[in-house]
């Protein structure tokens, strides 16, 4: 499983089908490809189910989309962080928006995430949120106003002023956590302006899965990532 | 991938670090070595993680513990029914007592699995409550009292009115869907009493999962349903 | 407080602040005078701060919107039915479609509702969901389809096979429940349509809260019933 | 309404039957009567229900136990800000272990009871997520290890570091965020604890509420509070 290194691309799989069971596979095989290609390190994550038969077929670094608070036991239905850790996962997105979790929550999974060794990615709606996040101390922060999300408007360019408040307030009380952007991000440009703003990479997930060609969408983030 | 039959022995893998990952595939063996021996239909409900990996191994039926009543979508985090059919589950538990959802959400739930010719079984915690559930036409309902549940002590024993008046509840309104019967199902004579009030089998987890020697507690309740 | 009879008007205050505080109290005084000139059976459901005041006002049935499914004792936040009993509430809504609850809660309430003497009027979105909530033996069910809520277009002119169909399966399991209808309901004739189709009255909210004359709205719907 | 000061002993009526309806209005008595005798502010949380009969006959501050992250509209069931407000609430508790909320809604609740006017008490199971509270801006938080709640082990006395990390962590990113402690305060000495290790005051819900004798345990708590 490839090392998780910034600027970073994560491209988030949501529960659309064409990034479903082999289609998954497949999508990931051109992330992976885009990525040795350019060296920019680029990052899949999956539905649950497909973790292990992507992780089992790419060698860049694989997440879940969520992780239950839970440890082994009598959880039905939940989601262990110990299982997906053993079918390849390295990290997990914790509290995207389409998955939010009460606030003791998203504290036990990151302890229980870091002591599995896995990385966290905690996603935040508002500057304010994500400086409370920060507080619990994941190794990354993705910034997320959720009424981009889908839209095609990117957060970096719509909303320039979200993703700097959230460095500025995050950067306050953490200094080593990894800031993403995310929402709309749909071109190189929207990736070179959320890098100028100061992050360390994006989520994204229409804006390559829906593509008509991913590999081409990211062959172009990595080249605005490249150039800056 | 088996077909599913009654009398049915359901074991749900629930978050056992016993039944995860590659323990997962060896208890499922088990489960299918158990099966193949007696001609008892046995099925596996392992994580959503595991789903594809223990489907690879065995031939007899997988279930997800859960799906989400959502369709293919922006649903990060969130379990596709599409996903785990693909990974091969052949069916799903539905609203288990430590994974319960609303009601107009299981109806979703039951409606999504069946168009994709999956099968359901839901779960309910009395008997009204399993009647409720008969409305909506599930293949299967699992009455579980959760006061029982990992406990040892069995519903078929220590509480068999409420498996006769669910079954009694049910009958009213629902002739075709299949009762089972769980919580404290841990012994062969647990299974036979379970039979003998009516169900067409059982829904048991700790009793199988956690046992010194599964496959020896699995013969015993495979050898109290063929001589019911 | 007034006894509720059949055909009922039930007038939901959700959380409009036309309909909050003392506002509540005139609008449940127009609902009272609608009703005694009318001979209609009326009922109002304010907020939960807003009971009491409403109670005291008005000697027409109040409803609470919801309770919890916990009984007396730690439950912080929670909205306990003796509490609103107290307060002068003789029922309450169970389900709403802005406020779903799991399978297992509703069957709870029920039975607490009914233990302390009080009416218990379900929520559901779809026939099949009235059909389990029928057999949890509520005193009323509500069909409302949640697309329809807000609208102006009503549910018994706009799907009135929904209605038909509802009142089908529920009396095929339960002879006794009455049945109400809600969703875009904002005219006499939208009323007249429910009862032509079976109900025995409508769920209200914005039809009549956010009426430029809340009070004329009401007068139609109760010419509407008296003349059905 | 009386105005809030610190140091301030916060009582949470809960669910209890000896605190609804009457029993709230005759509580809170007791409550404002220990108050005026020894100047020590005190405060109580009633049920939904409750606010307006309680704030009615008191004039110590009264707080909600929630309110939903709602504004005016289409929200049956929930409990709007404005609502508590206009029924004589001067704050509201937010996030109690009992009624836990997602990070953005507590987000959100603080935000509409501010621009409201109302103070935010919100709860916080562990110190880590007592920072990312305060990075939220609240008016006060409340540490409670929900472990010793109901139990008369109290917090300031069996989990001494709890409270100091809490303020330390607190105290890193927020100077004037009032820190109350809560779970297991029961006598003058827990609460004199209470203070030593820096707080402003308590959270107290079954150490008065289920007492032999509320007036007597509240004039202790006031005893130990004019000492320190």
């Amino acid at each position: 499983m490839g090392k998780i290194r910034t600027p970073l691309v994560l491209v988030n799989f949501k529960t659309y089908l064409e990034a479903t069971g082999k289609k998954a596979v497949m999508l990931a095989k051109t992330v992976e490809k885009a990525c040795s290609e350019t060296d920019v390190c680029m990052a899949v994550a999956p539905q649950h189910s497909d973790v292990l038969r992507v992780a089992e077929s790419v060698s860049i670094p694989v997440f879940a989309q969520h992780v239950d608070p839970v440890a082994a036991g009598s959880h039905t239905g939940h989601m262990l962080a110990e299982a997906v850790k053993e079918a390849g996962a390295v990290g997990t997105l914790i509290n995207h928006s389409e998955r939010q979790l009460r606030l003791s929550d998203i504290a036990a999974i990151i302890k229980r995430v870091h002591s599995l060794k896995m990385a966290s990615v905690v996603c935040a709606n508002v500057p304010e949120v994500s400086m409370a996040v920060a507080a619990l101390n994941p190794d990354m922060i993705a910034i997320e106003p959720p009424e981009l999300i889908g839209t095609g408007i990117s957060v970096s360019k719509a909303k320039p002023e979200v993703v700097t408040n959230t460095i500025e307030l995050v950067r306050t009380i953490n200094k080593r956590v990894t800031v993403l952007c995310g929402a709309g991000i749909t071109s190189g440009e929207d990736v070179a302006a959320a890098l100028r703003l100061g992050t360390e990479g994006v989520l994204v997930a229409s804006g390559v899965v829906k593509a008509k060609d991913p590999y081409r969408v990211l062959i172009q983030f990595a080249e605005a990532i490249t150039k800056a």
